[in-house]
């Protein structure tokens, strides 16, 4: 079978995007350079925050999303991710701008989730994300109850992902994120999504030690089994 | 002053071009998404193996080399890297076939070392680029001494990039490599280049804690300067 290639519309943010890549390459099975699969990113700089557009009527990132959807797919990506959970909001615009398929995030992690037995998942995720309700409309499908933090645990979540991994700060102080997280494993979430592209590497960087579901993973091993490679 | 796209010749082996991609992204000065540089990646795997084809005939791959440039060019790259020091054996190629500058990773690595002062550096490198003299060449000019190892010493580092790095396993033996770099040292080696975008990773994934040169840094910091960011 001839493997696909990969295409990532990335830069929200760029480490996000390094991280997917870096899923992808880790997750083939591959004992030289050639194994791998073809990868074509865009870290689109230009792409404007998502939250913005959708809370504060920020510049609309739509068009800056849909011209590297198209520019990857002539460059030759024939299926496209998008390694940002809020920019999942605009998923149909993005679609619709391109012929080959763009792999959703958001639904495969309700899928994954489903698949293992899970019940309620604790949502980390930022503003626009939650209040767009990009998860809880994949989730109700899926039969994945959904919590989700309260005011002061949203905004520790919130600038956990902004003023600490998106602002490069490696000594941010995560006691109120980690506190928020914790609320909502003994409010019942049996596992955290780690729903905003930088908190798997708030997790890592940080060190948080907690039992979570990495969107960023779910997409890579997708990624990988639908461009006919095999995951590791 | 308006930034320049920074694009990426990768795939030579996938990981490197992350860790280049990871290492423009953290040195680059930035508190939000939209401060970072663009980045275009093609981690084009299609590009035959560099060494095999410089020491055994093997598959030519200036083709795929000049088709990924020049592909990138056309998506509005306006300034090219190839995170692979052996396949700067192909550079004049590489440069011909696109009209925007590609940098030289191992013209800034002399470079950087005739500023620092160094008068001999121990070479690590795949068997192609140490027998085509990509090294020898650039730091002849600059006035640095290089050291290559002996024979055993020179299989150990190949090793060390093709059958830990580029294969994926984590739990290779590192003592002869190890014992390679330790000889080149006494020998009075004042750093050690890892000239195989597969060292760095190999130095840290591996924790091997010895002076060394990493000419995928110095090429992620002079691509910043010159896309017009800040380094940090």
């Amino acid at each position: 079978m001839t493997k696909k290639t990969i295409g990532i519309i990335g830069g929200m943010g760029p480490l996000s995007t390094a991280d997917l890549f870096e899923k992808i390459i880790l997750h083939t099975r591959a004992s030289c350079d050639q194994d791998h699969l073809r990868v074509l990113i865009d870290s689109n700089t230009n792409i404007p925050d998502r939250t913005e557009a959708i809370l504060c009527g920020g510049a609309d990132p739509v068009p800056e999303l849909t011209a590297s959807a198209r520019g990857l797919e002539r460059q030759g990506a024939e299926l496209l991710l998008i390694p940002c959970n809020t920019a999942h909001h605009f998923y149909d615009a993005v679609q619709a701008s391109v012929s080959v398929p763009v792999l959703h995030m958001i639904r495969l992690t309700a899928q994954a989730l489903r698949e293992r037995g899970v019940e309620t998942a604790g949502l980390l995720a930022t503003d626009g994300t939650v209040q767009a309700g990009v998860y809880q409309r994949c989730f109700e499908g899926a039969g994945v109850r959904l919590l989700i933090p309260d005011e002061a645990g949203q905004r520790a979540v919130m600038d956990l992902a902004y003023q600490g991994v998106k602002a490069g700060r490696w000594d941010y102080d995560t006691a109120s994120a980690r506190a928020a997280m914790e609320t909502l494993l003994r409010q019942g979430a049996e596992t955290l999504i780690l729903g905003c592209t930088e908190l798997p590497l708030a997790m890592k960087l940080y060190g948080i030690d907690l039992p979570v579901t990495d969107p960023t993973l779910e997409l890579a091993l997708a990624a990988i089994a639908q461009a006919g490679a095999e995951t590791v």
